[in-house]
């Protein structure tokens, strides 16, 4: 399936000059939302994965049915605040300021082995952060899968000690 | 399986006096997720569904893995500024104040039919303005399903109108 097709291009979007990549109309196709859960299960295939985590919010709509499709268990990455148990967190910078994530603690145990899951790989710092955050725990990172990987922002390099794979690779 | 065992309740969250039920410890284990997500796609099996629509955060948790596991396209109910696209928009009440929720203009076609997905009915005041999005787009609500219902707090008769289904009840 040709799943770039599905994308849909918002100009100026979050801010002037900003070509938004929408992946809203992908997830309302259900024949592609279904294959393109398919293919990320496929080719994360070969990992040893004992959970599967996720930042908030979109991370949620990928990590949730891989998760099912895998029969794993899912770990949330949320902004503060956020969760209701005892938490440990991760800060990391953003364009202009500063966000964090959290996770509960004991969600990851020491040596599980987690891939990790988001919609989109841009300049990687929120996957960077859930990095961090499994580390922290003493896990493992099993991977990181992408929906979308938006070429040319740094967001691989980012991520080079890490397996990662996206099934749509196109210019940012 | 005993899903409401899998529940961790958290005293005084968000606020002291409140027993948050809290979902994580469920999400986290591999069997009770995908068992819960199967039950749940059981429960509307003999709905007539087009779509299904989930409002943020974590009612894409198990909107998302429905929609997967029933081949249905998936809508976002966003809060505002969140969805790049042209948007149309609900306002609701909370307990102090005002919220919306959003999803993208064309989402939802007249006539579709609409299976409304979030984690915890308690109020149901979020649900509530996603029956009115699905509306106000000419869709029809096919029903309305939760992971788990707070009995005692008003949600189910704010639905009285639409089919409500629920995998775990327990007191709020």
């Amino acid at each position: 399936m040709d799943f770039a097709n599905k994308i849909r291009l918002i100009k100026d979007f979050p801010k002037p000059g900003v070509n938004f990549r929408d992946i809203t109309t992908l997830l309302q196709d259900g024949q592609a939302f279904k294959a393109a859960v398919d293919a990320m299960t496929q080719a994360c295939a070969d990992m040893e994965i004992d959970l599967i985590a996720c930042p908030e919010a979109r991370g949620f709509v990928l990590g949730a049915p891989l998760a099912y499709n895998m029969g794993k268990g899912l770990v949330l990455f949320r902004k503060p605040g956020k969760l209701p148990g005892k938490t440990i967190k991760h800060s990391y910078q953003l364009e202009y300021g500063m966000d964090s994530l959290e996770m509960h603690e004991g969600a990851i145990l020491p040596g599980q082995k987690v891939l990790l899951v988001d919609d989109v790989l841009a300049t990687g710092g929120t996957v960077a952060a859930g990095v961090e955050l499994i580390k922290q725990s003493g896990g493992q990172v099993a991977g990181v899968a992408f929906l979308m990987e938006l070429l040319g922002l740094g967001g691989r390099e980012k991520l080079r000690d890490h397996r990662v794979i996206s099934l749509i690779k196109c210019d940012a």
